[in-house]
């Protein structure tokens, strides 16, 4: 049995992880943690476990943690987990960090869009990307992944196979995305309380979204050179699920026939994602609980555009079910252990 | 593994069944039964299915399913159960249906409320009422088992202790129940559209509604003779959950203690009922998804009255989950097997 | 024009007041109070409010204030406005406080169940409870009306003529409420959150909720001698809305025409109180935004209950909509001015 | 008073419509249209409007509905308003059609994307287009409106003075707008239940909906070309409101400035636009049942692009409210009468 560690494990992300794992065959839990809620059972913050989980909630004593764990989840704000990293740890334990500390390459970039320090920027090389149908053999070796942020994983995954096959021009990609509230986290803010999120739509973020740079990262590397997108993420009255649409120019000559190919080629054989039928548009609530991405396309003949739209659940496999599929990866279990959920409906 | 028919798979009841089914360690699913959808693939209607489900929709022809199948369950419309039973069926394969056919031993107390004539009432007294926490032996030997309804197993469950040890006066029991929308099933109607339930709550059935008389038979089994008790449903705008609050006077001298005791006796080992910690309410969210019920009460001294409260997930211990745990029973299988859920939240 | 203060006008409350107001023929609002955001615009608190109120927030100086109004709204927590008010104060304008400090005439029991110590007892007497269609004619004369809480509209005015009349046993009535969310108000509380509330239902305050003794108050001076009731308030995912099902043992002998009578004696000539057709239910959806009680009720003759039902928007006739009413009755306006608003829907 | 007379009074935008008459001081309704509902009372399918409305449901005979009239809205399917206009017709009464039928000039872009022959084309010429900010004297001396459509109305002018400056690029032009459910009508669908709709959001009619040409010639007389955009529409969980968020690149040296100016150049002196202050984004919770439109924009200077944003209400602004606005003009009253509704929050 795998053990493992949660730093974080009373925000939504920390407490999807606690569902997945104790559902999972091969993994058990020793460390709740959680700064705010220190020596309370965690049943008590999360009424759903009350006589499925004893623990009561920890600190962040990384030395007593990595004693004890084989992997460390970190579901915390950033800056956190690159503040605890070492060599030390990293010897004993590996560690998926489900903040943005170690996603992207460039620390200056880092820091320009997070508007903090990065503390340990010599391990930014060695962590892996850990976006699994992408990176799924460096994963494997992986001490230290930087599991991917919920808009980003549906935003790349959706646009990836055209980008790398050169279908369509990169630097006319628009992301609209649309998310559900639980992405939002569970702070106490009066913008998240029901009245103000229920019956509304918004955007936010609007051209200085933190996930931006992500995104134009991991499809530049695609696409073979640097890329600049527009990302607008949107607040929707609804627990869990992202919605991207995406907007590109087609490059001369492709066809309807070409982007199916290259769907099917970058996915055929990749069980959490299910490129639909022609005609089907992805929906949040076929993917609902699970960690499956739908995705489908529309070409626009009218405007020579492709419309692609991707759907997953933000807190599956945009947060704690891809940290469990890199969990799997990293320790050579079964990639899908774990993580066969049927999507819940409704 | 057990092979399973489900007839009326295309309902919100049927499709929950599985979900579950498609989770379940030692059982497949081998008819997909659906008069609506004849021919069509299953993950068409349904498309959370997509490259889960290959089936295509059958028709209800309980021959050819008795010859293929082990167990056939039944989410059906009133009265098609009924019709469809007899003697062969049942020496070949057991029944488990989840509409009302069976449920009630008084044959004109049925017809009365459901406003048919009952087809098979032969069948009614062999039938057991498939509420595993009170009738788990019957259950073990049953060949036809009547799954209870959702309010009924959610009322039943939360007064049923206090009932059996004779600490309220049955007669003053009142229960205000309310649930979800999925409840309503999935029919094309006005009523049940986004925009008609969406913000806003109403009670319906007032004082007439169709699981009054099975609440009132099986508490009567509790108390030892008939009881006569006031029930009204409300629909609530969510997709699943069902709420039930009742009250009812406490005997001369009960006192909170004795309360508690009688819920332990009765549900301490029972691992889908949890009984909260004092002080805890319960809510819906708390068990969406899963199979628990969680049950708590508050003495109200001012009144001599106790506020009994119980939460359950509609569709799965109100409906499939309740039929697949009977299905456990029924064929020696582990009574969770399958059903190991944790609640998903948010 | 009537001048119009409002203290507290940054919650839902006094927004609502702020809505109604704006929309009133004969008031205007000289005044926008709200400690949290003293010299922030109104309308970038709440920018429904943008290019129709330029004002900012202020203070709560009740001597400027008063200097400057006709009527002063409290919209503020339990406790202010009975610090607040004076003989100078009342001299100069009305006071009309939606809070709970001048409700209840007993300060012995107000102090019991706010747990707080009354700051200015000597006027509770004074005070006049704002329930208009119970009290109209004490408050035309009133200088402080305390304006009824939104639970308490809809519960007192659906049981009223039913007590008044004596063909209910109030020693049995029981009410079981439900509300939507913003009645919980606009603080930052992890409960309140969107993924907290929405897809969920549960009870709270059971058996000790402080409407409780102003439920009691009211309709023990309907009976004429002291009553105790149940009360059980639930939280239900929506904006608006206070739906109650109230529960009686008729007395001996009163037939369902007898139950019509009382209800159209007592509200046939009121514009803001509709009994509903036979057979038709209270639903909260059909008096959102409007400042309507709809009630009807449904003879239980098994159990001999009668089952009453009432709704409102508890935003409008349950706080500023009531208000707006007794500022109407105590300046001598036409009672509806301002709120002959047509409910929305949907 | 206006004599008006509703055709389809009994869809979402005809009961809105009838809401905001209801309210408006100098028109009153004369017929209750609705082919499904006749001589049932209005106040039976629309439980608000009890007691408000008294009249029955009628058919659509035009003669008859001419005679009484003096103005007829039709919120009826395509095709409709296109069979029942004539000369006769037009003599007695103006007509405000909220279909499309008489929306597009050219009747073989109507045919091709409505996919039905049009049954009066030598009356398009004549129509005037109902946005009553673009087309106000035009709108005045029209006898046949054809009011816009929802998605058009919030689309055409969030981007309109930046087309009409010349700021813009309009073949860039990408709208991505998103709705709530009302907008899908009150037909009993399986897709607009309450469980399908809730908890997801999806797209749908990617570059094939109908409002895609009607937005194509308005914004292609500002340009004074024809132009071709992207129009994706996304269904959203909630009743009310559209959000279009809409990219283009900015066309050389364009600054912020020239944007800001174009905007307030264009709406300075509109009371239902308000054009929002910088940072400040567009939710339609702020506009929710008014007739306002909030307006706000980005420029990203690393895309070279700008990001425009609209909210409003689509039954109101989207609808009924743009409808009763070009009655105002249409008759010569006050434009803003009955109009001046406060938005609803929460």
């Amino acid at each position: 049995m795998i053990k493992a560690g949660i730093i974080g494990s009373t925000g939504y992300a920390g407490q999807e992880l606690v569902r997945l794992l104790l559902q999972h065959p091969e993994a058990e839990i020793v460390w709740y943690g959680s700064r705010s809620y220190i020596d309370q059972a965690y049943a008590d913050v999360f009424q759903n476990m009350f006589q499925l989980v004893d623990a009561k909630c920890m600190d962040e004593d990384m030395d007593a943690l990595a004693a004890q764990a084989d992997v460390i989840f970190t579901a915390t704000p950033q800056g956190l987990c690159a503040s605890l990293v070492n060599e030390d740890i990293l010897n004993k334990v590996k560690i998926i960090d489900l903040s943005a500390d170690f996603r992207i390459k460039d620390v200056n970039i880092y820091e320009h869009w997070y508007g903090i320090k990065h503390a340990s920027p010599s391990y930014i090389k060695e962590a892996v990307y850990g976006l699994c149908e992408i990176n799924r053999e460096d994963i494997k070796k992986a001490r230290l992944i930087a599991n991917p942020g919920c808009y980003t994983t549906c935003s790349i995954l959706t646009a990836y196979p055209l980008v790398k096959a050169g279908l369509i021009d990169p630097a006319t990609l628009i992301i609209d995305a649309k998310s559900g509230t639980s992405g939002a986290g569970r702070g106490s803010k009066v913008a998240n309380l029901y009245c103000e999120v229920n019956e509304s739509i918004k955007a936010y973020g609007v051209a200085s979204h933190r996930h931006t740079p992500e995104i134009e990262e991991q499809l530049g590397y695609a696409a073979g050179h640097p890329i600049t997108i527009s990302f607008t993420p949107h607040l929707v009255p609804m627990n869990r699920g992202i919605l991207v649409t995406e907007y590109a120019s087609l490059m001369p000559g492709v066809t309807d026939a070409d982007i199916r190919r290259a769907y099917n080629d970058a996915y055929a054989d990749e069980f959490f994602i299910r490129v639909l039928k022609e005609g089907t548009v992805p929906e949040t609530r076929w993917v609902e609980g699970s960690n499956f991405v739908d995705i489908n396309y529309k070409v626009d003949s009218r405007t020579g555009r492709v419309i692609m739209m991707g759907a997953l659940d933000n807190l599956v496999k945009g947060a704690a079910g891809q940290a469990v599929q890199n969990m799997n990866l990293a320790f050579g279990l079964e990639e899908q252990a774990g993580l066969k959920l049927v999507p819940m409906f409704p």
